[in-house]
């Protein structure tokens, strides 16, 4: 990590990328220059960056060839039309949209499976996986060693700023609406939203799962490098702003060492164990924090090898924007 | 059912207590005399029904003898202390407090185990299970000649009013601090639950398990006459003030036929299906109605022996005041 880089941000406006900018100068990322892209609608706005402000420009006009890295936390179509063309221009890209195919970009979360870019060459084309399995893998991979794991069963209870800025306005919005007894209308979301949940984050596909189910199911297996994993996933949008909160069932071939898993938990990077007594919550612990929380841990009832977890995690930090810069100093230290 | 009885509904003033009264009335239930009781705090208070107010008595001085079926709405210990003078008295009783244990009060949901009744005599002490097995008992019953279930595995996102009006009220003032900027101050839950979740709802035992979890495991089992079923459930607490939503996975022995499951809910007494394209949703569908709704039917991505359903529940009704209704009703159709 000698050198310093030119790098570029692309969608710096948005939720995530602008929590991205942030970890960059709090990390002390080594960058030389900082460009700032987003679409012709958003260019001239400008963002602060270690006591500057800092113009964000039009990502069309934009010449990759000038930077080694690229982080893509625009729309899913930004980062499907641009990849090829970072590629060309010989830059190394990581996509926060889900919009690449994993076959393209691979999923990463350092903690997991960071020794996977060892197989891969310049220029790298990388992609956070959903925010659920990003912190997911952080639970999970410290326990590969202590677990074999056989199935997967998870509810992920998305705040809305999963949906982006507009969510979290409409939340606000409509709640506010029905507490002063003013008659409820939607805008943003179909229907309400306020103290309410949806069983169901955007739309479903003919076999009925959601984009996110399908991501969580094949990235997880991806992220873990276990893909005879049996996963089931229902994403669920709930009333809140930040944060997402997990249950999760790991049904495993052999008995469980609730102990060792415990110790394990403890001792692992980006994880804070919450002990019984207490448990973790998106509010009061995870938003705004690097780790991921995790509690709630114990042997299921009727099946003493089945573990169950609860996480709650910032789905803007290490579900997306920090993990991003993580796979960067990974990908700086090594490979760059 | 042609004969009336005197009947007496004890913790009357409370939400389910109200509502069971309600619902007395509206299916025009068989009574001759209603007796409303309460603790002595609550006496002297008066309920509508069928257009005249009717006086709260207190619950100590009442003569069980006088009545043939009581229905005990109050706290868990009010019907442990008084569950053996009832039955002295040679009166029946519905306890929706899931204090009385279920060797002394089999669970029953008329749509699932309404034929275990003819096992038992009279005077009978029967409890509704917790609000999440009547609906989810509902979903699976006419289900079970379709699938050979294994193992389910049940997030429940129950709402405010299952810890009663204060929690009910909590929610309300919480969102009310947070919107006006006040600071907040929690006072009946320890902490945030407004536009926050709590993966865990009350405390939890030395093993790591919530009550609520407990009763889950240990009643769906009854309920569907499945002792050697596996569960596994996680309760959560969410900034919703009535409505229960269950996230369900149901592994089976065999690959499962979705149209027959489909045509088969379609046809089920109590259950709503809502179909794909759309889901269901508490504050939209289920509150304030006799159904439990469900949706998002669909085979596991990884699994063709699993379903995974969301089910939405007014959890005071169905979940509670109904399902004691409707078995008071099957008690007096064929055993009072």
């Amino acid at each position: 990590m000698s050198q310093s880089f030119d790098i570029a941000v692309i969608g710096a406006t948005g939720t995530v990328g602008e929590t991205l900018v942030q970890l960059l100068e709090e990390r002390d990322f080594p960058l030389a220059n900082l460009h700032l892209l987003a679409s012709v609608e958003s260019a001239g706005q400008s963002l602060p960056f270690k006591g500057k402000n800092l113009r964000v420009r039009a990502l069309d006009a934009f010449d990759f060839s000038t930077v080694r890295l690229a982080f893509f936390a625009a729309g899913e179509q930004i980062s499907r039309s641009y990849a090829d063309k970072v590629r060309a221009a010989g830059c190394s890209l990581i996509d926060l949209s889900g919009g690449l195919p994993a076959e393209q970009a691979l999923r990463v979360v350092p903690e997991a499976n960071g020794e996977a870019l060892q197989t891969l060459v310049a220029p790298y084309q990388l992609a956070c996986p959903s925010p659920s399995v990003a912190a997911l893998a952080c639970v999970l991979a410290p326990l590969r060693g202590l677990l074999q794991m056989q199935r997967i069963s998870l509810t992920a209870c998305l705040s809305v700023s999963s949906q982006g800025r507009e969510g979290v306005s409409e939340l606000a919005r409509q709640t506010a609406e029905l507490l002063n007894a003013r008659p409820l209308e939607p805008q943003f979301f179909d229907r309400q939203i306020a103290f309410n949940l949806f069983p169901q984050v955007g739309a479903a596909d003919d076999a009925g799962h959601g984009l996110h189910e399908r991501r969580i199911v094949e990235e997880l297996k991806q992220v873990l490098g276990q893909p005879d994993l049996t996963v089931s996933a229902t994403c669920m949008l709930v009333p809140v702003f930040f944060g997402d909160s997990l249950s999760v069932s790991v049904q495993n071939r052999a008995q469980i060492d609730l102990a060792a898993i415990t110790a394990a938990l403890e001792g692992a990077a980006g994880i804070e164990l919450v002990g019984q007594g207490d448990y973790p919550t998106v509010t009061a612990d995870a938003v705004g924090q690097d780790e991921v929380y995790v509690g709630r841990l114990r042997c299921g009832l009727d099946d003493p090898r089945e573990v169950i977890l609860s996480i709650a995690s910032d789905n803007v930090r290490k579900g997306a924007a920090l993990n991003a810069v993580q796979i960067a100093e990974l990908l700086i230290k090594h490979y760059l």
